[in-house]
C-alpha cells in the first residue's frame, strides 16, 4: 500500500474526508515534493474517496514536474482565486483536514471558501504514519547518523582554546556541508554559554579547560536528518572537579535511558528513567528541558521524549536521547544520539564515543 | 512613535483589542528577535491595552536575551501549556487577531485556550507598518541591491558553456555568501530551463550562445533582502533573432514600468503599462507571472504588483519590477529590480546594465 492509500485510510479511521496539506515535511513524505513555501499557494488535496490532486501557481508547473511529482497538478494562473480551486477539488467533502503547519491566512481562506465544510486539524493523520519509519527511512537515518559522527570525530582539530565559538562553529559547518545536502544547526556553547541549551556560536574566545557543548545536525540528500551531542573540554587546563562530577552523573542518566528505550515502554518513561537519575545526584533543577524528540524528515518531530507523553513506543520510532545539566553563568553539558525501536530493541545511530572529551 | 505603539494603534483601527505573533517576518519586525521557527511557542502578546509580553520557552529565555529582547518576557516550562499561559496574558481582549503565519495547530489551541475570544486574522496590521519602509530600511534596502549588483558584475566569469547551471550556480552562492549573510537562491536557467521562473539549478550543460536567465538573492546582516535578475548570452554562438527581438520588448516594458511607477499610482497598473507593451508585440501568453512583489525582511511580502491590487503606491514602498517572457522548451528572459517609492519619484536599487549580457 503506497503512503497515499495509507493516508487516506488513517483519514476515515480519524473521520475526516479529505486532506489539504501545504509546503512541508507531510507533503515530502507524501509527494517527494520540496516546494518551497512560497505566498502562491501549493497544496495537495487528497479526498478519502477521489483521487489526489496537486494544486500549484502556474509558474510552479515545470519545477513540480521536473521534482518527479506524477500526481495529477493543478495550475492555476497569477489572477485566479486559488482557494476557489482547491474548493471545487474537494467538491462534497465535509470534514476537512488541514496540516498543522498550513499559514493561519490559508486556514481563513479555505474557511470562505468552503463555507459548508468543518476545518479541522488533520496534521495527525500523516504524523500516524510518519512517526513508524519504514526500513528505506531507517537506512537513511543510520546514514545521517553516520555522517554527523564523522564530523564530531573531527571537532577536535578545531576546538582550540584562543579561538571563538564562531570561528570553531564556521569550521564545524564546513565540515556538515561536506557530509549533508544542507547544515541545519551548529551549536558550540563554550563555559557559560553551554548553560543556554540553544545558544548558538558567539564571539567569545574559548578558554583552557572550558567545557564545551557541540551539538550539530544536516539534512542528506535523501532528506532526512542528523543531530547529535557531544560535550568537549578545549585544551590545556582540567575542567573544575564539580564539572567532572556532573558529567558522570548525565552518561549514567543517558546510558540507562538509551538501556530502557524499547517497544512497548512509553516515551515519557524513557524521559523519567534520565530525570530520576538527575535528580538524585541533586541535579534536577538543571535539567531543564525533555529528554528528546522525534527525527526524520524534520529534526523535531513525533514522539517528543517528555513527561505527559503517554505514547508506547513501537518498530520504527525514531527520537534523540539527550539529557543535559545545566549550570547557568558557569557551564553546561548534553550527551546526545539518535536511536530507533526494532523488534526487540533499540538501534543507536550514533557512535561518537560518550565519554567526556578532554583535548589536549 | 516605536513600532508597538504603532501596531496599537493599527490594531485598534482595525477592531483588533490583542495581537498574538508567532516567529517569523513580523516578530523581527516588532522585536529585532529572530527566533527560529520551533514546535516550542514563542509568541508576543501584544495587546492594544497594556503591555508587550514575550511568551517562550524555558530553554530560549537566553537566547531571546542574548539577542537583544528587552521586553517582559515570560518563559513556561516543558510541561505547561503555553496556550494557557498567552490565555492569561490576554485577559479580557476579545478580539484577537493572530499573524498570517501562524501555524494551523496553534490557531486551533489557541480558539480552545480562548474560548471566549473571536479570532480573526492579524497580518494586516504589522503590514500596513512593514509595507512602508523608514529611512533606515531604506538604507538597508540600498545596501542589499548594491551587494546583489556586485555579485551580477562577477557572473560572466563562471557563466561559461560546458559549465552545469549548478557549477555556475556554486559559484554564484559563494559571492552572494561573501556579500550577505545568507545566500536565499540562485537560480541559473539556461535554454530550455530558463522558462521555467523558478527553475534552480540543474545539471544542464550550458551551451554557446544560450540564454541564461539569472535571478539571485541573499539576505544582508541587516535582516533585509536583494532580488536581482538579468539576462546572459553563454558565449561563443550568437542566440536566434526570435530571442534577440523578444529582449527588446521586455527590456521596452520593464523601463516603462519603471518610468511609470510612483507614488499615486495604482500596483496593478504598474503591471498592466508592461503588460500592454508585451500583449502589443505578441508575447502576451507568454508573461505567465505578475510583474513584482514587495520586498523588505521577507523577499516576498506586500504590495504585490499584480492584476487586481488596487493598493495606491506610497513613499516608502519597495518592491521588484520583474516582467520576464518564456518560450517553453526554447528559452526565457526576465529582467528585474528592485525599486521603492520617494516622496515624488522611484530610486531604482539595481543598476547593473539592463542590455542582455552576451558573454564572449
Amino acid at each position: 500500500m503506497d503512503r497515499w492509500d495509507k493516508a487516506r485510510q488513517q483519514a476515515a479511521a480519524q473521520g475526516i474526508d479529505a486532506l489539504l496539506i501545504t509546503p512541508g515535511a507531510d507533503l515530502r513524505y507524501l509527494t517527494g515534493y520540496h516546494a518551497l513555501p512560497l505566498e502562491r499557494l501549493t497544496c495537495l488535496v487528497l479526498p478519502v474517496d477521489g483521487e489526489p490532486t496537486l494544486v500549484v501557481p502556474g509558474l510552479e508547473r515545470a519545477a513540480a514536474e521536473a521534482a518527479g511529482v506524477t500526481l495529477p497538478i493543478a495550475p492555476w494562473n497569477e489572477t485566479e482565486d486559488p482557494f476557489e480551486l482547491v474548493a471545487r477539488l474537494v467538491g462534497t467533502a465535509r470534514r476537512i483536514g488541514v496540516d498543522d503547519h498550513m499559514w493561519a491566512a490559508r486556514v481563513f481562506a479555505l474557511r470562505d471558501a468552503l463555507p459548508e465544510a468543518e476545518i479541522v486539524l488533520g496534521g495527525a493523520v500523516v504524523q500516524a504514519l510518519r512517526i513508524r519509519k519504514d526500513p528505506d527511512e531507517v537506512a537513511a537515518l543510520r546514514e545521517a547518523g553516520a555522517a554527523i559522527d564523522r564530523v564530531h570525530a573531527q571537532v577536535g582539530q578545531w576546538l582550540k582554546p584562543g579561538r571563538t565559538e564562531a570561528e570553531v562553529g564556521a569550521d564545524i559547518e564546513r565540515a556538515i556541508l561536506a557530509e549533508h545536502a544542507t547544515c541545519d544547526f551548529v551549536i558550540v556553547g563554550s563555559g557559560p554559554n553551554g548553560a543556554s541549551p540553544h545558544h548558538e556560536v558567539s564571539d567569545r574566545v574559548i578558554r583552557a579547560g572550558d567545557p564545551v557543548v557541540v551539538d550539530i545536525g544536516g539534512t542528506m540528500p535523501s532528506g532526512y536528518c542528523s543531530d547529535c551531542t557531544r560535550t568537549y573540554v578545549a585544551g590545556g587546563v582540567r575542567p573544575p572537579q564539580e564539572f567532572l562530577d556532573l558529567y558522570q552523573v548525565l552518561l549514567q542518566a543517558q546510558t540507562a535511558q538509551r538501556e530502557h528505550a524499547r517497544p512497548g515502554v512509553t516515551a515519557e518513561s524513557v524521559d523519567a528513567v534520565g530525570r530520576d537519575i538527575i535528580n538524585q545526584a541533586g541535579y534536577g533543577d538543571l535539567f531543564i528541558h525533555r529528554t528528546g524528540h522525534g527525527i526524520g524528515q524534520e529534526t523535531h518531530e513525533e514522539p517528543y521524549i517528555v513527561a505527559g507523553n503517554t505514547v508506547v513506543l513501537e518498530d520504527g520510532m525514531a527520537f534523540s536521547i539527550e539529557p543535559g545539566i545545566y549550570r547557568e553563568g558557569h557551564f553546561g553539558a548534553r550527551i546526545e544520539d539518535i536511536v530507533i525501536c526494532t523488534a526487540d530493541g533499540l538501534e543507536v545511530l550514533n557512535n561518537a564515543p560518550r565519554d567526556l572529551i578532554v583535548l589536549d
